[in-house]
């Protein structure tokens, strides 16, 4: 079924990384098997699966495998003497985990490959006490492992490179993305520069200089925005304008002689020079500068849009600084609703998230929106916290939708309702929903809304002043046209 | 009109950092007048404009004010004359900066605030020649100018509160996020980070380490996904597990002995264990590590399903992810369907966040189970990758929604699924969802599905294996009875 053959995983180890890659390894349908002497073991791996199913199921809605098994072995020996893969997850300890792994390469079949997730101890120093160390490699995750992409691949002096591309093909068919280091080195890649950062920020603490809370806003605000998918090299290409990075270099060289930080650069050579120009000309192929700040523009937008929904970090300063220009705007549609024209009471704007693999926001997204735009409804037409608690509400228990155009992220979403018609009980209402720069209609819904009583749980008439006031509104809208599209049944005709 | 009354700002210097100053501003509202002896200034200038333009049309559709009007000035006095904020953005030359501060400072009414875009230059020293020290500032911006929130303000010696508060309420109202910087230092807080990784970065490629490219993979595809959001120190303290940031510096504070960097990290003293400890229980509030998981999660799905629709750096990574996934989705419980009946094609859990504030299942999530049924419906008749890549596929136009009963987190749902008829380009489905546990039917809902071609984008025959399958399917089930409700229509009656 899947493009590896992995069926069955054997893991070392459940701490945060050991757990993550229980969980990425569950959701992709291996059965996992994993030791970790903590008696808490199990109750922590369901917590971070169910972690992980929550947000699989929001990132790829109904397409995992059937879960695989997850079983507590009793021993290290137990959880890999029966494993296709084995994954070592143990403190940063050389000497512990030259010692487990030479435990786990005995009981473990001479052809699975052994990955070590350490952060940067060297492999051939890990391999050392293995009888077949041709198969140790250390596959380097990120926290959450569930969740994030990257996993370095490092091997040591006696790693084979079948072991490495074996692994980098496992690793690419659980959803991520190897990268490999060709220079054994401590710390590898990415955490030799995360070291950096982190050590650069334990100085400014213990230099009183900032708080950790001001040292992470340093970042999330501003340039950690664009490491989400951009990394340095190419974002410093931009920032050398239209000559790109020589121009860069020429610009921000002397910089690197200034104390802005406690670590010394290399000398910039003529040589560092050519190289940095030279590689980050391959990096770059044939975008120029103005297609890649269009690329990084548009990225930025995405994942701004996306933290705003998540009203968190910049996306909270960009949903507050909207507001405040929606606030000055001269007053919207609503402030003197016509009650005797369609109503408009909701608007949005299509997340990211919302959006399908097509390209367009997914069909489920629509009723969510209608059925944003009924609460709006109802709240207009008084039903507030203590209608709810004593009296009920009203409920759908019909909608017909109707798709008539493609909206995309970002497209803001403008809903008006008219009130086709009411009882005591009963509400038909239609919304349209159109597209806020062009003002096409791009979807409708036609609703019938049922009160249900509290006391009863069955339908029953509304009361008070949702009862009046949805009565009032039948009638201001009564002589209203009936929009087109209203009362269809579904027909091949 | 605005927060602030800055009318008009006058800009001295037009590279990368003063052009996005400019688009941030004009786009604010704020006339802007800048002085740059580039001849191409105009150009450059407007190409910035329209590409901040075009960003924040999609971010705020319709929200901004009338743009503010753009003069070219003839001098660094004919800028600032006239200015109520002034922005200096020259290169990082100590001599330069101070000699031009000096005479903006001549040049400008001594109420106004001056802003200097330093990247790390000290206050104090820009401040130097100046009448009235006290109105200088930093404002250092990250590029885009336009689009990135943060902003770090930091005074010298002879810097006032007031030119401080100032600066930091303008730059909010420009939709900027300030972080003031209370201690003088080169390189403030962000860039004192970032120069430490960069340097880090320039080292590895000096050692041929690795290039350019690979070092920025290494940030852009793991920890920089998480920096989007959420620095360094609240993401280690999640790494920390349930015990928080302690834990995480008793497990990982030897590393910071070993050669992970070419940057020496400070003593890890008992004392500063206690402030990073105490300063991170600050930051975190009262938000538990799970509380503060689940916000990273959130976050980094918003993020990863933004960069998925822009298809580059993660987002590329789970979108052939999650392609890969449907190709290998097994033709589902079908092993063995009769095709003369309603095909059991899908059958899903309700997620507990799938529960509104009533308790029940929210009904647009009642849409997404039957959307996905009809995934599972185009995946049994042969919609696989290639085809939607060459060929097309069936997108829905038409729903009609019944909802007969309550379902609860939990609950296991299974769908049938009716063909009602099918021509060349459209299909007429009928989806019954039922309670596993009961057997009782709690919604249906009929479907009009059109077949769009990939070449034209409009509708279009099907082809190939899905157009026969579609075919037998509807003549396999077309002596079925019509199920109770399809063909309905909405109505008072």
């Amino acid at each position: 079924m899947a493009a590896h053959s992995i069926a069955r995983a054997g893991l070392v180890g459940g701490g945060v990384i050991g757990a993550g890659w229980a969980a990425r390894m569950l959701l992709n349908g291996i059965d996992v098997a994993i030791f970790d002497p903590d008696p808490e073991i199990e109750r922590k791996v369901q917590t971070v699966l169910a972690a992980a199913r929550r947000a699989w199921d929001k990132l790829v809605p109904g397409a995992l495998p059937a879960q695989g098994h997850l079983r507590l072995a009793s021993s290290v020996e137990d959880a890999v003497a029966d494993a296709d893969f084995v994954q070592e997850s143990l403190p940063e300890r050389e000497d512990l985990k030259i010692a487990i792994l030479a435990r786990i390469d005995a009981a473990t079949r001479p052809d699975v490959v052994i990955g070590s997730s350490t952060s940067g101890l060297l492999p051939t120093r890990l391999q050392s006490g293995m009888a077949h160390p041709e198969r140790l490699v250390v596959g380097h995750p990120f926290n959450p492992v569930y969740l994030l992409p990257l996993v370095e691949i490092c091997g040591g002096a006696q790693t084979s490179t079948q072991t490495r591309d074996r692994a980098a093909a496992f690793y690419s068919a659980i959803g991520m993305h190897p990268l490999h280091v060709r220079k054994e080195i401590d710390g590898f890649i990415a955490d030799r520069l995360l070291e950096a950062l982190w050590r650069e920020a334990l100085w400014l603490v213990n230099d009183g200089v900032a708080t950790t809370e001001e040292i992470d806003d340093a970042i999330r605000f501003g340039a950690g925005l664009r490491w989400s998918f951009m990394g340095t090299f190419l974002i410093y290409r931009m920032a050398g304008g239209e000559a790109g990075m020589r121009h860069f270099l020429a610009q921000f060289g002397p910089a690197l002689k200034l104390p802005w930080t406690k670590l010394e650069a290399p000398e910039l050579t003529q040589e560092l020079i050519d190289a940095v120009a030279a590689q980050s000309d391959d990096q770059a192929g044939d975008m120029t500068i103005r297609a890649l700040e269009r690329q990084r523009d548009d990225c930025l937008i995405a994942v701004l849009s996306g933290l705003r929904g998540q009203d968190y970090g910049a996306g909270q300063t960009l949903a507050s600084y909207a507001r405040r220009l929606m606030e000055q705007a001269p007053a919207p549609l609503a402030s003197s609703i016509d009650e005797g024209r369609p109503l408009a009471l909701h608007a949005t704007d299509v997340a990211p998230e919302w959006i399908d693999y097509n390209g367009h926001m997914t069909e489920h997204r629509y009723l969510q929106v209608f059925g944003d735009t009924t609460d709006a409804l109802l709240r207009h037409i008084g039903v507030d916290a203590a209608y709810l608690a004593q009296a009920g509400s009203w409920f759908t228990v019909e909608t017909h939708i109707r798709h008539l155009g493609e909206t995309h992220a970002g497209d803001r979403l403008v809903a008006a309702t008219q009130i086709l018609g009411a009882d005591a009980k009963r509400a038909h209402v239609f919304h349209s929903l159109f597209r806020g720069s062009d003002g096409q209609l791009v979807a409708t819904a036609e609703q019938m809304l049922l009160h249900v009583s509290k006391d009863t749980g069955r339908a029953g008439p509304a009361t008070g002043v949702p009862a009046a006031r949805m009565a009032e509104l039948a009638t201001a809208q009564a002589d209203l046209p009936v929009p087109d599209g209203a009362g269809r049944r579904i027909s091949l005709g």
